[in-house]
This record gives structure tokens, C-alpha cells and sequence, in this order.
């Protein structure tokens, strides 16, 4: 257990902050920076699930406490290194995606029980150094995959072309006789059947294995829960992003390859971004959705959708998952979802060159120092093939606008279900939450007018935006996916670069690109960048010179049209590339 | 100017009643049930419409006050019978379906100002009788038209597959240079722009010359507006549907092969079904409705969607209109429309015999005799081709419930918003306004929650319908597009048959078939349906007891699952000759 200082002072009273020694119990797990405490009977309560998560973890897949007291900023090569794993292993779980997991274990290379105990094992360890777990079933995954290998024998036949790929699941996602919760301590429950997309991948023969770590209301874009702080795998000093905060660490460290999130507001992108692997947030109801948002909805689905989509360490991985979930027919007992066919990253080609827009800065604010770079690489890799593609600057559309927007469109009741929540089990509420609800009145809830002005204010927004791509004249928009590489903890407060196509409902995939930040001070803004836009560019700019970024991945994001899923993973395809996308 | 004596009690008290003698100007319009009136000042702007109106009309085109004052109960004969349109004219108004007329204009058979002329003529005609229209702009249309002509003439080319071919549009709908209105006579205003459907259109080449009529609110299965009642053509004694009743009066009197309607209940099936022309209500979205619901948008919308669709004289030209709108791309501009191509009456064939459910009543409501003995006509149409149609019961699903949720769902600020229009300019609330409201709460605005609430009902009730569609296993639906044929004035209280298929969103078309309601005391219930199944249903047969439904044309309604719209026409093209559908 350590503590690392803290970097700059948080924006929440310190006196809030729970004790930096969290976890005194067997099951170590790294804690730079505390989180907030409730009332003694919740933090009881809480104990309570640690102690009983901690209790299945076999002693030898626990860490040296050399290890875990004194960790490296980065923390990713410590599960090849720590002596835990096998070389059979370490194998499994570096050098395979998805689609070759399932190719191995389809041609009995590997046992589904290998790849099971193997991403089980690293899970538990990249749990330990990045709080990325809320529920850990190794004996439940070897069971399943176990019976998957039987069947194989017997039948000569796998049951689903996810046959034995292990794939994890974000906390609020309903997985049979595991707990789900919907962001709060009192929604917790244990489920006795799987959600929709869960059925679909089990009968495809996927296993599960653990479940991860989201944080409050499932709106922060960090991964602070109650169960403790998800740590950046490439820089501990830093948010792993969120709200699908501990796939994304537990991914890009390799205890998984295939995981899902959730998106209203980034909580795909974001933290893909952050980890460096690769996420896709589909259009609303391009996948399905049904049983992730517990019996009684989520309220800012009255006018902002949610969407769930796959998060992995290439691109074929999104599409295979995209391609299994939609072979199910999911329309067929969720009418929400829409049955346009998929194809993938055989999807439509452009004819001509593909055409390119590329938006270096959303017009609010101007990207941190790594992410000019990533964008100024991108442009100079597809320029580099002119008969392919088009590369051209695309304007930001009234960014402040969408924003201001949306942000009240995911409180239409002032936040009161918020407090509501927390109010029934003393959970505190966290220094991100009050951030996300400090634009809107507590003591306002909409009537049905207000509800209706919020959702016309969307469409025409919409139609506005989808007039400004017309005018820009690209298939696809390339920009950034956060003003900068992961933030430091605490400090996720402006959303724009992900938000923004929630508000308009646009698909976005995040990809990983070769830069890394650079060494505290060792890049800083560009000449024609030097003048900040605007207060929340000026804040920006001042966490940039504090803070210490060193070794966090740089991703893009790639946008297409509203429904124009299969547009994007075709122009994905011609792009990956010029860009090195696996 | 008559009127005939009310046939039974109407719901409401008629000290409420407009004077009978409703329009004692130059235009004589038939109206045999007066409407509420407003205040005086209320009055004396609708006055000076109908003034404007009627000064529009030139005496040659005003019926023989012998015709108006004495009608017939079936009036459909009276245009070609009435001395005011030439031969030719009553050839192009009966003998040419839209298809028909777009091949004749592009091959010079006819040129499109004869056309216009012919439509507009008879429109006019058409009014007197019936109460259709709002607006007539025969110059405009003719101008139009000639400068089509000259198009044609100049290139050899047409501007579009619609080329000449006239439109009707129901009021609500923008039309550059005309007035629209929302159902309430504060809304009324002159627009300076064509809604993005109307602009595809007339970009295609439609011809516009009219508005048609549509009942207060947009929210009665009926027509009836402050500018007065409308009448079925088939039997003036009985309703010609609603909203879009306009519309049903005017193509079933054949002053139009091709109008637009709007459906949030049945307002497209209803009236295509009580007049007997042909209406296709598709998914939300489906079809373009940008600008069709004014500035500050349609509660109702919060959680039940709107469609669009077309209504006409065949079912080929419900597949022209579809297809000529989607190859606008509209989702272009509107980013809600959902870019599923287009494959109408080509579209997905099934494989063995094309399975079709009947569902006979809705559990809540028998069907009136005329509509058993058309559901009856259908079965036996049907299954005298085994090889081509697998044909079996259809189980009603949930009616009461559906109807229940979707009572509440119109009316989230408990009709507070209608209350508010209306007491703008002293418009009178209407008994049919009145009857919509009657299960909400005045006094009761939703909060978010509430919303939440009838999103999550409709969301689970749709998975629930769409598991049950699947436990009957069927690839469409045919069912009765309304629980009788046209009703009496004042009558249209039960909506359960079309208004099931907006709760649950799915597509449905509406089709005449040969049965036709017989005289009075003709036909009674069946043995078999003797015993109502409630309160409802012995309403309903009161009704039917008490009325006179002569000649009144009785339609059906095939339903597809939910964005299944294509496969809805590949299966109508495939019932459509065992059925006589042109």
C-alpha cells in the first residue's frame, strides 16, 4: 500500500478525503490518492465486499509487497516480470487478440482453460496495481471454459466463433449470480440472469471472469468509486479515464482483450483513450442496451442515449464483436435496437480518395502539447498516400453550445436521484459527481415542457451540426478524443471532445497512436497555440504545466455520421494502414 | 347549406353547439352537425378565413345549391355527375393512380397544367361536399404546373420522378407562401419555407394546389376543426377519420391520388381506412418530419414518436412516395431519419410460404360486423393458396395496458399546453379534445421521473410485444385498422387498433377491401362474438345498434415488426394479388 503525494490540490476539501491507508487488508491494491468516505456504516458495508473479494484470492497470485509499496510510475510490465505467470502465460495474454485467441482455442492450439487461468491470473494482478476489479471469479471461469473444452472433444465443433475468448464486464452490466450496481452503494444486487449483449456473447461462447470498476453515478471521466481509484497502467500518477475505468486499465494491461463499456458522454472513448487501447461507441441502438440501465431507466435517456459498445486491442477485435452481438438478431427481443445490417470493416469504400477532415481543436479548447502531435502525425501519415485519401481541416461546430446543453440534459431533475442514491446508504457523494451536477439548479425539475425544449434544442442541433458536415465535405472526422493524454487524478473536467457526439449521436471509434507523452516539461505548446481560448482553456493549460503526463499513450478518435456505423469501420479499413492499426 | 338531424345523443351538451347554419357565404359547404363555438371574437377571425376562402373560388367551379342542399348520403358520384368538370378532366381524376400520372406527364399523354387544373378543379368540388380543404390555390398551382411544362418542353427532360404529378398536404405541414397550424388557431401562421419533406417532393416535381383539414389539436380520430366538420364521401352521416382527415375526404372524392399525413395514433389508418384509399404509417423515422410539428415541438413526442407517411388511391404509389423521398437522403439533414435503404414492394421475399397472422380483435374490443366479415374475406382470400401463405391466429397482446400507457403519454403536462393555446384566442375546446383528455390529471405535470417511468413501461411493453410476435411466429400481421368501419360524427372514442401500433412502433399500411358496411339492420354480430368482452365493447355495439353505416368501406391494416418496413411491402407485393390490391 502507498501513497504517492499529491500533485496539485484537488478541487474538494481535503478534510473529505478518506485515510490513504484504504486498504489494510490481504489483498493489497495501489492507492495514490484517497478517495472520499461515507457515514461508518457505509464504509462498513464497503469493507464488507473488499474483505469477502479479497478472501478468494489465492496467496499465490497475491504481490510481493515489494511490489506493491514501492510500484513504478508505469506499471505494465510488472505481470511479465513478477514471477506469477507462466511463460505459457504471459504468451497468451501478450501476443494474442481476440480473433486469435478464438482461432487458437477453435484449432486446439490453446485450451479454453489455459486462456481462461491465464487472463484470470493477470486480472488479479493488474487489479492489484490498478483497482480495476469490483468482482474476480477465476474457479466460475475455469468451470465455464472447462466445459467449453468438452465440448470441443466431444463434438469436434465450437459452440460460437467466441468459443473460450474470455471477456470482461463493467460493473453496472448484469452478469448471472454476479452483482451489478448502477453507481451507487444502494443499487447493488446480486442478478440472476445475464443482460441481452451478456447472452449473446455467453451463447457464443465467450468467458467471463470478473466484472470492473466504474465509478459514481457512471459519470465521472475518471474511475472513482466507492471500491477505490482506477490507476492509469501507463502512469499511476494518472486517471485511467472512465466511466469504463477498469476495462480500460485492465486491458491495457493485458488481463483482458476484450471488454465492454458504456458511452453517454465519453465513457467508452475516454478511458480508451487514456489506457491506449482501442474503444467504439456505436450510434444509439446500433448495439444493445437492454438490462444495463437497471429497471428504472436512467433519466438522461429522456433526451441523450446511452450506447454500449466494445473495447479491445485492435480494431478486427471490435468488429468481431460488433459482427457476433448483431448475428444474434438482438431487434428481435429489443425492438430499440435498429436492424441495419453490419459489414464491418468490409463496409462501404469510398469511391474517390477517402475524404478527411481533421479538427485539431473544438474551438473552446486547444488540445494539450501530445495530442497537436498525435494529430499533427495522423495528418502527415495520410498525406502521405494523396490518391487515398483527402486530408482536410474540419471547423468545430459551436462546441460551447452542445456542451451547455447536454450538461443539463443529463440532470433534468437537478441532480435530486443523485443525492437520493447516496442519501439511502450514506454513500459520500464525490468530489467528480458535484462536478458534473455544478450546472444545474438542485432545486429545479423539469416540467414536460422543459424536457420537450432540451430535446428540440437537440434535433435542431443536430440537424445543424449534420448541415456543417455537409459543408465540410468528409466521410470521415478525425480529432482528438481528450484535450489531452490522461489527466491526472481529479482533474476530468472538461468532456467536450467525446460529449460533444453524444449530444449529436455520432459513432466514434478511439485508436491508439505511437505517441506517448513526453517528460514533465519537455514539450509545451506550439507557437500558433501559445494564446488560450477561453477559462476552461487557461485551466487546461494550467494542469498541462503542473502536472506530470509522462509515458501516457495519445489516441485519436474517428467520427462518422449519425448511423453511418458501417461507413466508419469501411473507411476504418482503408485507413488502418496508413495509421498502423493492428 | 343543411343539416341532417343528429342520429343519437352526441358526448357533450349541445348548448355548446355552433349554429347550425355555419356557413351562410358564398361557399356553401355541406355540414350536417354543427361544431362548438368559441367567443365572438374567436369566431370573427375564422369568419374572415373562411371569407378569404371562399372569395378564392370562382363562381363556375360553386356547386348548384340544388346538390348541396339536398346531398345524397354517398357523394363520391357528384363530381362526375355535376356538370363542372370536362370529360377529360374526370378522366384524369379517376382513371390515373400517381405512378400513372407521373408516365403520362413525362410522356407528353398529358401535360401537367391539364393536370393540375383537373385536380384542382375537382378539390374544389370536392370541399363543398365534404369539408376537406383549409386552402385552394388553384393559380399557384397551374403556375406551377406551366412551368413544368415548359421544363419538359425546353429539355426533354422531367425535374424528377414526380414530375407534375399534384400533391394534397395536411395543414400542419409548411408550404412556402401558405398557412399552416398545430390543431390550435394561435399556431396559425404564413410560411415563408416548404418543411424538408414538401421541398424533396417539389424538388421531385410535385405540384401543390391545397391544404386540407384536420381536427383541433391534431388529436382526434375525427376532422373536426373551427373551420368545420369532414365528411366521409362514402356516407356523410359518418366521420372521414382523423387527424389527417382532410386528406382521406379529398383522395377518396378523387381531388388527389397522393396526399401526406402525419400519425401519432392512427391519424394516417384511421382516416385511409374510413374513406377507403390506402395509408402507410411507417416507423419513426422512417421518413423525414423535420418542421412538421412547429418550433417548440409535440409533447407527446417525449415518449411516442410521430410518423410521416403517404396516402393514396394504390399501393404502388405508397412505395413511389417512400422512394422518392428516401433517395433525397434526407437523413442528411436530419440525422433522425434512419438511413435503412429503401427496397419497397422489391423487397425481402420470404423464403416458404409467407407467414400471416390475423388477429381478429384486439381482446379488448370485437370489431364491428363489417370488419369480422372483411378479416373473414382476407383469411379466405388467403388460404386458398397454401403453397403461398402459411395463414394462423394472431393473439392480441396486452391492448388495455398499451392503450392505458399511451393515453398518459400524449398528455405528460396533463393537457395543460392545449388548455393554454386555446384560451390564446378564445377557441372552444372540442367534445373529441375533451374525450382525449379525460384520463389525465389536469392538475398534474410530470416530473422527469414520471417521464422515466412511461419510457421504461413503453420500452419493456415493446420487448414484451416483440417477444410475443416471436412466440407467434409470424412475418406479418393483418388486423383491423379501426374496431368498425367510418364512424358517426362524435363517435370516434376507441383508437386501440391503429393507436397499439404507435405505442409499440411498429410499421402499418392500411388497405381497402371489397366489403362494404350494408344497410341498417342487415348485419349483426356473429354467434360466435355475441357476448362483449367489456364496458368498451358494449359501447361499441350500442354504437353500431344506434347507427346508420351504409356504403361505409371497410379496410385492414398488415403490420410488420418495428424498422421492418421493407419487409412489410415485400410482403404486400406478395399478398397483394390474392388480396386485389392494385
Amino acid at each position: 500500500m502507498i501513497s504517492t503525494p499529491l500533485k496539485h490540490k484537488p478541487n474538494f476539501p481535503i478534510s473529505t478525503l478518506y485515510p490513504l491507508n484504504m486498504f489494510p487488508r490481504k489483498l493489497v491494491v495501489i492507492q495514490p490518492l484517497p478517495v472520499a468516505k461515507g457515514t461508518p456504516e457505509f464504509q462498513a458495508s464497503v469493507d464488507a465486499i473488499l474483505d469477502e473479494f479479497a478472501a478468494k484470492v489465492p496467496d499465490e497470485l497475491i504481490l510481493p509487497s515489494s511490489v506493491t509499496s514501492n510500484p513504478p510510475k508505469n506499471v505494465t510490465n510488472i505481470p511479465r516480470e513478477c514471477g506469477l505467470l507462466s511463460s505459457e502465460e504471459i504468451d497468451i495474454t501478450e501476443n494474442y487478440d481476440a480473433v486469435a485467441l478464438a482461432e487458437a482455442i477453435a484449432s486446439k492450439k490453446l485450451t479454453a482453460v489455459a486462456v481462461a487461468t491465464a487472463f484470470s491470473k493477470r486480472a488479479i494482478i493488474a487489479h492489484q496495481l490498478t483497482c480495476c476489479l469490483v468482482e474476480w471469479f477465476m474457479d466460475d471461469a475455469i468451470a465455464q471454459a472447462k466445459a467449453l473444452d468438452e465440448h470441443l472433444e466431444r463434438t469436434g465443433q465450437t459452440v460460437g466463433p467466441l468459443h473460450g475468448v474470455p471477456i470482461s464486464v463493467k460493473e453496472h452490466m448484469p452478469l448471472a449470480n454476479h452483482y451489478s450496481a448502477l453507481g451507487y452503494s444502494d443499487t447493488r444486487k446480486l442478478d440472476t440472469d445475464d443482460a441481452q449483449m451478456i447472452a449473446i456473447l455467453r451463447k457464443a461462447g465467450a468467458v467471463f471472469y470478473c466484472k470492473t470498476n466504474q465509478p459514481q453515478a457512471i459519470m465521472h471521466l475518471e474511475g472513482v468509486s466507492v471500491y477505490g481509484r482506477v490507476l492509469n497502467p501507463h502512469n499511476i500518477g494518472l486517471s485511467a479515464g472512465g466511466s469504463t475505468s477498469g476495462e480500460a486499465a485492465l486491458i491495457a494491461m493485458r488481463g483482458s482483450v476484450l471488454g465492454i463499456g458504456t458511452d453517454i458522454g465519453g465513457s467508452i472513448r475516454g478511458p480508451s483513450a487514456f489506457c491506449g487501447i482501442y474503444g467504439f461507441k456505436p450510434t444509439s441502438y446500433v448495439l444493445p442496451l437492454r438490462d444495463f440501465l437497471g429497471e428504472a431507466g436512467h433519466l438522461a435517456e429522456m433526451n441523450i442515449l446511452v450506447a454500449a459498445g466494445p473495447m479491445c486491442a485492435s480494431l478486427r477485435d471490435m468488429d468481431l464483436f460488433v459482427s457476433v452481438v448483431l448475428a444474434a438478431k438482438p431487434y428481435l427481443e429489443d425492438p430499440r435496437v435498429i436492424p441495419i445490417p453490419w459489414t464491418g470493416l468490409t463496409g462501404p469504400k469510398s469511391s474517390g480518395p477517402l475524404k478527411i477532415g481533421i479538427m485539431t481543436s473544438d474551438g473552446v479548447n486547444i488540445p494539450q502539447p501530445p495530442v497537436l502531435r498525435a494529430l499533427e502525425w495522423a495528418k502527415s501519415q495520410l498525406s502521405k498516400q494523396p490518391d487515398a485519401f483527402e486530408v482536410k481541416p474540419f471547423a468545430p461546430y459551436q462546441t460551447a453550445r452542445a456542451m451547455a446543453n447536454i450538461n443539463q440534459a443529463y440532470w433534468p431533475d437537478g441532480g435530486k436521484g443523485v443525492r437520493e442514491h447516496l442519501a439511502k446508504t450514506g454513500e459520500p457523494m464525490f468530489p467528480l459527481t458535484e462536478w458534473t451536477l455544478k450546472n444545474v439548479d438542485p432545486n429545479v425539475e423539469l416540467p414536460p415542457s422543459g424536457l420537450l425544449k432540451q430535446r428540440v434544442d437537440r434535433d435542431n442541433f443536430r440537424m445543424g451540426f449534420a448541415q456543417h458536415w455537409t459543408s465540410q465535405d468528409v466521410d470521415i472526422l478525425i480529432c482528438p478524443a481528450f484535450v489531452g493524454p490522461a489527466c491526472e487524478h481529479e482533474t476530468a473536467f472538461y468532456w467536450n471532445y467525446t460529449a460533444f457526439f453524444n449530444y449529436v449521436d455520432c459513432p466514434g471509434v478511439v485508436f491508439p497512436t505511437p505517441i506517448k507523452a513526453l517528460k514533465k516539461g519537455e514539450e509545451g505548446y506550439p507557437e500558433e497555440f501559445k494564446e488560450p481560448l477561453g477559462e476552461q482553456d487557461t485551466h487546461i493549460r494550467e494542469m498541462w504545466d503542473k502536472g506530470d503526463f509522462e509515458g501516457a499513450p495519445v489516441a485519436l478518435q474517428v467520427v462518422a455520421r449519425k448511423y453511418h456505423d458501417n461507413l466508419l469501420f469501411g473507411a476504418l479499413d482503408q485507413v488502418k494502414d496508413a495509421l498502423g492499426l493492428p
